[in-house]
């Protein structure tokens, strides 16, 4: 149920509504937009039946009540009355008319190539900085990341370069560590669905780019956020990273047609991430800046001195060395849906 | 087998070889690039290896003889070294540098609703117009076109717009009607494996845009090319129009990855269909934005003066009274990707 | 539109009904039910809509009049009231409680090679012989079939056992040809929406076993059967052959949850083709069972003297020495579902 | 690497080898086969070099050394030479010839609803009883199951009709309450990949039952059987519930080709839940009948009293008063396989 109030409401009726709501069993969420104050009133079948029972309509200061229409809630547009999220990280805006630029290596290997790979990005324009400690892999005798000294590494780049931190939190009982570091916390494809890790993340209110899972519909990958936004932490964006389809010329096949769509069904921001779908570096420009000109609010890219070299997934990170290039390409195809690197200017000042 | 020749090889050498190719049983197809020739031999199994018995690699005016990799050959980029094909349909160039904006209804439905969206889409640019007269459709009960009345009106609307005409061919029956109207013959999804009709289109050395099948792969996609090719027809484009995937959050899924990748494989020019994928029009835009940013040599999309009052797919249309602003965004997307829409100053002119 | 006759309704009465439908521009078509006559007037929208206005519910002999819920009319299990169609393809019945146990070769080579194969079938109890003298070939460069000397021999394989023919027509050019030896044409998975050849296969009243497309949904292969049904061919069987998704250990994957749901759908009995979803000999008999024990009516199964030597599709073909062992496993699984293997006596008698 | 001894080998030239492969750094995993002794030497890339250059081929009682060629090591049946793991549940067997019947509601409700399913499926013959305590649910705001007092629930049932109990976990922080009851523990499809909770699984040694992941590869589910594997738990079954495809005339699509193939592939049991799959009561039973007659190790299924009054997944759950029905028709078609219901004597003994 969505109570929307009047602009002339006051904060006393406000505080009633939510009061009232509360009163039912269910969940108050108050969502402030540039005009109106609307109130979320989530729960389940029951709860909504109690609050449906409370005749808030009649309630002073109160200008309509609505059912929200899809299985998410906070997750929806409709909730924002068409509003659109914009985060802030640490300076840098994502959403809106700001388009994010996250790139780093697949995973922490050392120092120098993290601190090589951090002033390459930052340099070119990127406006946060991604990075593997904690690397979900297919294999249990595959390289799992360097863990605790992968997060002590980042954290030393974000010191040089002031670019905010993207890391994975794949296991609840690194919560502590990775809370330290990150300042968007991000959960894998594999994950989408880990109800406790969602939950948890939801209680940090620490920001979260949330994967989409491989074959998640658009309707499953919005219940998974609605998981964090449900604890009462708004900051969440969504990412397309490919999914899975019978055509195996590529690793999986990047679902473009997500962001539009997405878009017209949540407030939420919507990154892409062009380097798991590809699996090879050469269909990573071509995929940023459709991704870019569809309309996607950033993009988090693979970015690796020494490609060659890396621990892995070396054939899909791009070469530090070009990324400049690359982040100019992007800026252009952005400009054409109406957007602009966040937070470049503070980064060159 | 791929022959290729010297700079300096004489007219005669090339027929030799030629010769020899044939009467070894095996086809040889000539390619000419701005450098150099190259022939290649296609044949089976038996075929093949007769052509590799036959000592070309001594010949004189041959550089080198080398086995084409990939299950097709005429269509790979290796066949032409790499040079890319660019069709000329009657003075609208597909192809490298140039980008294709072929626009019109999905269906030919009366005189007015052809005339006004011809000029409509001519006076913003396009540089072909669609309209299909023969329709295949899953239900045996719908509109199936307006066969010979809709391909007359397509002459027409050539006549008076200059506009090349591209229509689909679904009856080897209709194959004389078709090709009196048709500058390019479009094969649909459903006909991709249709091999009879595929080597009609061969033979008769129109060009052709041959649509990917729901859940073809790229091969499978390219294999039904070389069953064009085969026939001595060199005119063929591509396209990529949404595949089958688990998600119905929309009609079909746009594989745009399938653009670079088809370009690294071969060298016929590649058209993105974003009507049909979408199956709405407020996808349209930002789908055709992306498939020009990813480096599209066209775009294929649906048309019409009133789409609420189409026949057939009025959602996904087009408003014609909207199509240039339309079209300039995909102009400047297609700039990024270092393309020009072809032939428009002759149709301004 | 179904029009249910009442039980005691006249043959005049009947007539008069299906001239009034006919009048109306609606195609009529009659089923005659065990006790019930319907009729079903089908047409598009607007003859649909001529129909519902003659007010046929008053009509002598006219017990009711209701709309047909599917897309598909004449292929729906409604308008035959729950009724199961039963084949009778030269005495060896598809259907109800009949199994039909369909084997041979891939594809035609030779005399010895079919002769062997249809006698080793036919003593251990398979009641149809397949074989294809046409074969659609992905690469236009791989054998494609005997052609009519592949006919030919089918008939020689047929004179000799008895067995009824089961052979594809790919093209509209060989109808002729296929028809003078074909009992069942069959309609592969790529001319699944090859509407005009489907409308001829329908023009022919020859029975036709249509073979489901690889990424076809049920409703849409109940709606290519439609147009064989529609033109007045009521012999159609379907056939569940493998779908594609994202699962690559096998070549397809075997959809057997399609037999009860299109059985629930539709009168047409459904056959299940193990060899091509599975690409390998070890997996065919326990698919075959399963198709067996899900329901299916019939089994389509490639066998070969020396499926190592064989031209296509070796590693899927059954070995002729070891049919009689997999028939009898087949017979006991179909009996689980309450079916016996139609014809036997009659083949072993 | 897996080094296979002789048979004379001693239990001391055993364990040198054991210490030679655990000095290098890898783990060994010791396989007794009812003949031969194997020993896996399991570890990362370096780890298998060092144990290649150890020259085991010369040691005393080693027959020979051969590479394991899956990705997937424990989990594969080179790795047992081709014997098939039987897992004993408080002596109820899986795997060979023993079939396990499953069965129970989707969800624990109360203990009228338990007791009342425990009797029916355990009186009908089943040798297991499954319910959920802790359910993964697409929405924050369904029921998430009775927790603890669900447990509890669970662990009378047991008390009373002797049957093992099967639920799920999904929060590592619930794994101490849930090992109290379970004998087996269920990971479901969405935490296929969470490999925390498999390495937590693992190290419990308690009975695993793992789904197969909505659109995981077999390859993939083998790999997720690895994490539990190589933390010393060798009592892993694995479970095919249904895939996701295009085809949306069912909830999932059940794959049966994934049971042989999985045999193929490795030595543990393959289990199918038709339930999930399905989505609806009635195909639960014919694909059940084709999981048994494929070659299953055993079905899960979902029973319920009154289905029609089910907090969740109602449709799909057979009703208790025709269980008994159903599992006579699955006894016989696992019959087919050469499989009968473990522990079945015992049970109604």
């Amino acid at each position: 149920m969505m109570i929307v109030m009047k602009e002339t409401a006051t904060e006393e009726e406000v505080r009633d509504v939510v009061e009232k709501i509360e009163g039912a069993g269910a969940l108050a969420h108050r969502i402030r937009g540039s005009r109106l104050s609307v109130i979320g009133a989530i729960g389940d079948v029951e709860q909504d039946a109690s609050v449906a029972s409370l005749g808030l309509e009649g309630q002073p200061g109160v200008d309509r009540v609505m059912p929200i229409l899809k299985p998410y809630k906070l997750a929806s547009l409709q909730m924002t009355h068409g509003e659109r999220t914009v985060l802030d990280i640490d300076g840098r805006k994502v959403g809106g008319e700001n388009f994010a630029l996250i790139a780093g290596p697949c995973t922490v290997e050392s120092r120098e190539q993290m601190m090589q790979t951090a002033h390459a990005v930052r340099d070119a324009g990127a406006t946060m900085l991604r990075g593997g400690a904690y690397k979900p892999r297919t294999s249990p005798y595959a390289f799992q990341g360097l863990g605790r000294e992968g997060l002590m590494l980042l954290a030393e780049a974000k010191a040089e370069t002031g670019l905010p931190i993207v890391t994975e939190l794949m296991d609840i009982g690194d919560v502590d560590a990775v809370m330290e570091v990150a300042d968007v916390v991000q959960i894998g494809a594999r994950n989408m669905q880990n109800y406790p890790l969602l939950a948890e993340v939801g209680r940090s209110g620490r920001p979260a780019l949330l994967k989409r899972g491989l074959s998640s519909t658009l309707d499953e990958l919005l219940m998974a956020a609605e998981y964090i936004l449900k604890e009462g932490n708004p900051n969440v964006m969504l990412c397309e990273r490919g999914i899975r389809t019978f055509e195996n010329a590529y690793r999986f096949t990047l679902d473009l047609m997500a962001v539009p769509v997405l878009k017209e069904l949540s407030h939420l921001p919507v990154i892409v991430d062009p380097s798991h779908a590809a699996g090879r570096r050469d269909l990573v420009t071509p995929l940023s800046l459709a991704a870019a000109a569809v309309g996607a609010d950033g993009i988090i890219v693979e970015v690796h001195p020494e490609p060659d070299e890396a621990i892995c997934d070396g054939p899909q990170q791009l070469r530090a060395s070009e990324f400049a290039e690359y982040a100019r390409a992007v800026e252009q195809a952005a400009a054409l849906a109406g957007k602009a690197l966040a937070g470049k200017e503070r980064v060159l000042a």
